[in-house]
């Protein structure tokens, strides 16, 4: 019979000192779209996206991308950049999704471009390794389909398959974690759900493959995101989460809970439920904002929603779910999130 | 050049128990669906369910369908039920969207269709004057398209204004909101947004002719919420509005705020910031829960987020709105909606 | 390495003569839905229902809801009607949706509500061994939730297998075919894709689970439907398919190919090249339409598109998804579709 | 009372001949987006675009951006390079959504970004007569807001109207035409659907004000596009119309019906039927694809799609659509499409 299990405890354990917050360098980059061509900034480089993100203030840690920009694979200046930042290397992400795999990285039909990215993989986790990285991203971006007829859907997952083998099985001491999301830039992306990716991994079957769960993807790929995260944790395949909200037609991301407050908030309580005790990070693009702020926003509103849950009845939404009274759950959470100044409306 | 006016001295002015509720009166009687076609629960008689609204404690007002259920057109009876329930007639909704319309009523094919439901209409119009109903609610949900291919849309566009221009214009001294929204049940509703629904009643011209505001029809439409109801108030045409919530892609009614809080707070401000002096509505489906439950649980939220707008320091927000500063923006909303156990992350 | 096999002979050898057809029989019967409560016609009786279904004049078989409508349990009445009517009973489908089960069958908090559940689909599946259906379908449409914080969703998931297994160990010889849906009736149905229901059918691990792909629901929620049959296919899960359409955004239950037309085409070139032999079956819910007539329609559309395979060329096409060549496999499809009347267009 | 007109005679005297086809140049430029920074291919001088679409054969006429890309405002150069193309200008699109107006073009909160959006527009604008355009196209993708709470609604919007009034007063005898969409790449774009554009037109007042449909803005939007035109073409605002595709979700620009086939279709009877004259432009990007066979793709779709509507019986869709008899109209559209290969399944 199912049960929470002994992580129950540790919740209570929690308060905010405890949050690690981490967040993408891209954040603190250029950012171009197809309109924009010229940019929504000037270019930035690499060490000053790091000082930038150590300027937050409250960061621990920065997603790399490999090459390292202008650094390209020079390692020793990203480690002395992120040493005189106060920061280190939470992952390092390869660019397996530029021109040069427009077509696919792990699903392009040309087995050259299929090796460079094998190869390019490597690199990265080597670079990971050197900077001390908990795990390397794979975001296969560019594997999937656009038109209805393109490609033979079991060839493409089963080449999607054989990327993770190949990457993931040279390297047993390092963890691979994928980052799913449903579209964009291909049409339709391989790895698009929990689910989709979880079967994929399953049949892969190394132990050292897992989930990097963007909140962001999760609300455009119509999941529950707090349900989503209970699905990966449950089978230990949880490495990583990425904060961030939109609309949920696309991958906006927006401000940690700037439109998904109660959403975001189910899925902290979930995470927190199961003793999570990785990082926070953010993956935001500010296209008109200044980055900074927009780091420290996040991180200002994921603290006020950890205080949230700490005033949360927790034995009262657990009875309360074990009815399955929305009603009543809600009203405890608002309760934890409007604080004093709610009571109950004086009937006449 | 734009200004906002007068009412903006309003807004200080506005507090809880200047709040004044109702519901649709559907909210209390019985769910069908087309799985569940024994419903949701027992049959419910039309003077029950005044009743049960009734119940509820701080609701002022109902809207009633017509013909009233079991009550079919017997105004008297509903007159005694409302007096006896403490509660009045907000608006009458005639039933154009049952078997008979289920082709359309307004601009269903049948010419003698289309005047069986205008001449619903008339007689839902003479029981609004005799209840004394605040307006008579067209919701033309069959109105409109499934197939591509299966109308001339421009004769449907016609129809449905002729429609319109039929019940509307006999009765100068009564007001008529349309209801718009995009789908369901015919799968393309004719007044489907906001601007699209404007755009239809300028065409008629009849200055009778309004808007009923529901909040889900537009998270649905894909609008925003605020947006549109601004649109609507600039051009005074705003006769009522219904809340609900749902996630966006469907006409869930689910209780106020439990999906899209910051919008809905955003919502709200537009309405307070044009001293918008109507009822707040609900119009719910409470499938699975207990709908007096449902409707206080709406109630209460809705006072709540009324105190948030209260604490909310308008001033600075105009002020970040000049400048689009989203960040600065959100964060006044977090400060008036997290209280005081909000502060400013510790920067290292 | 992954290779399609020898399924791909298959193709050439299909003809429309051996496209087989079925319906769910409720496709023939009243529908209802939450506005039009006095139905969009008038009640039918199963056997009436049955007749119509004999009428189309193509149909093979009915997938038939249980208990059977105004004949409740009564199956010899079923089988002569059948029989009466030309027809056999391809699937039989528990009525785990009704107002009894709307807080969840397997998923219900009440354990006697899930006994409950528990109870009809074996009295379902020996209605089924009677008459000689293929597989019994489960389409648990109120298993889910609807609100954020309303479950624990850990405990929903695995009442949800427990459900699976209770119902299918018991009975080896029968072939249960899970129909998952995205949502409606529950807002967030538990198995709502085709990759989390395959998730949860491994984790069961019994040999007789499969899945009964309904191509709207795939269309529904986000999956590409050619992609969702070959993933199901490849892990032998396939055990039945539904055709109908709609528009994305919710189960509308169009005739077959009124919108998708193109993915249509995909989904049954896929069927076909993995020599899928069952029914095709219609699962429409014709709430403006003559259902005989629609049926016919959506006949007569499946055989038309199946003349369109059989002037694809395969090989071309073959070669084109290896290079993923988009533009060259939709001129196939194209040249195959508008037959003689395409031409390149003459270059000045 | 409504009546189409005399158009209806107009459409049979189409033929394949009298089509004339347009592009935007941006097709044969270098696509980025916000992940492949390194575009999806090399850049390419304005001039090398022009002769890539000159070299698609059937082209008459492009869409030309401005500045000119690397030949700025130089239009002498790109007079030279039409003709040598054989191609003329259909239209100038001041480029209003570049870094320097990421914050907005015509709702900018700076008013000098405003001006320098107006000013802009009307070097577009004389470029636009130097080339003998049909109109100037504005497509202001970064007016409009991202966040909750971010911008005063009202404002916005009269801003917006302002811009429009000031580009279009100065210039009475050029055309201006407003290309709505409803996101991307602000989350929310002030045009966003028809009407709303109708609405803002008609507020505005100035007869050169008009709408440049496109096909897949429309569908992204959740309109039907066939009724879009014909509520844009009702009220002779209709200026030009781009053809792609998409999957609804976004503006994908994919190349013509190969996903929405049929509702191309309808889009395309809706233009004949009101006798438009215009140019049957391009808007695709075709990121992973060649253009020129991308847009020959196309051409040759579109051209297809006309010699459908040329089998097809008009009279008797009429009549169908009077009666607004979906199955009828979808056959008599499967007849004009599948051509003789189609015949009803032989009844049993």
């Amino acid at each position: 019979m199912y049960s929470r299990g002994p992580e129950c405890q540790v919740m209570s354990e929690y308060s905010p000192t405890d949050l690690r917050f981490g967040a993408g360098i891209w954040m603190f980059g250029q950012f171009l779209d197809r309109y924009a061509t010229d940019g929504y900034g000037p270019p930035v480089a690499v060490c000053d996206a790091i000082r930038l993100a150590g300027s937050v203030g409250s960061l621990e840690a920065v997603d790399l991308n490999y090459p390292f920009w202008d650094a390209e694979g020079d390692v020793a200046r990203i480690q002395d950049a992120l040493l005189q930042a106060g920061l280190r290397a939470s992952a390092v992400t390869p660019s397996i999704y530029t021109r040069e795999f427009r077509g696919g990285a792990f699903t392009n039909p040309d087995p050259k471009t299929r090796q460079r990215a094998v190869e390019l993989v490597a690199r990265a986790t080597e670079a990971a390794y050197a900077l001390g990285a908990d795990y390397v991203k794979l975001w296969p971006g560019q594997d999937g389909h656009d038109y209805p007829f393109q490609v033979d859907h079991g060839r493409v997952w089963e080449l999607a398959l054989d990327g993770l083998r190949q990457v993931a099985e040279p390297y047993p001491g390092m963890r691979f974690a994928i980052e799913y999301k449903p579209r964009e830039p291909r049409i339709q992306i391989v790895f698009s759900t929990a689910a989709k990716t979880l079967l994929g991994i399953e049949q892969v079957g190394l132990p050292n493959l897992g989930i990097l769960l963007d909140l962001g993807h999760s609300l455009n790929a119509g999941e529950t995101p707090a349900e989503a995260a209970q699905l990966i944790l449950t089978r230990s395949r949880l490495l990583g989460v990425d904060f961030n909200d939109n609309f949920r037609r696309w991958d906006d991301d927006l401000a940690v809970a700037s439109v998904h407050l109660m959403e975001t908030v189910e899925f902290l309580l979930v995470l927190r439920q199961h003793g999570w005790k990785g990082l926070w990070q953010l993956d935001q693009f500010p296209f008109r904002e200044d980055p900074v702020a927009a780091a420290r926003a996040s991180i200002r509103t994921l603290t006020a929603l950890h205080r949230v849950i700490d005033r949360l009845d927790l034995a009262a939404l657990a009875a309360a779910q074990e009815r399955h009274d929305a009603l009543e759950a809600q009203r405890l959470v608002q309760d934890a999130l409007f604080g004093n100044f709610i009571d109950d409306h004086p009937v006449r």
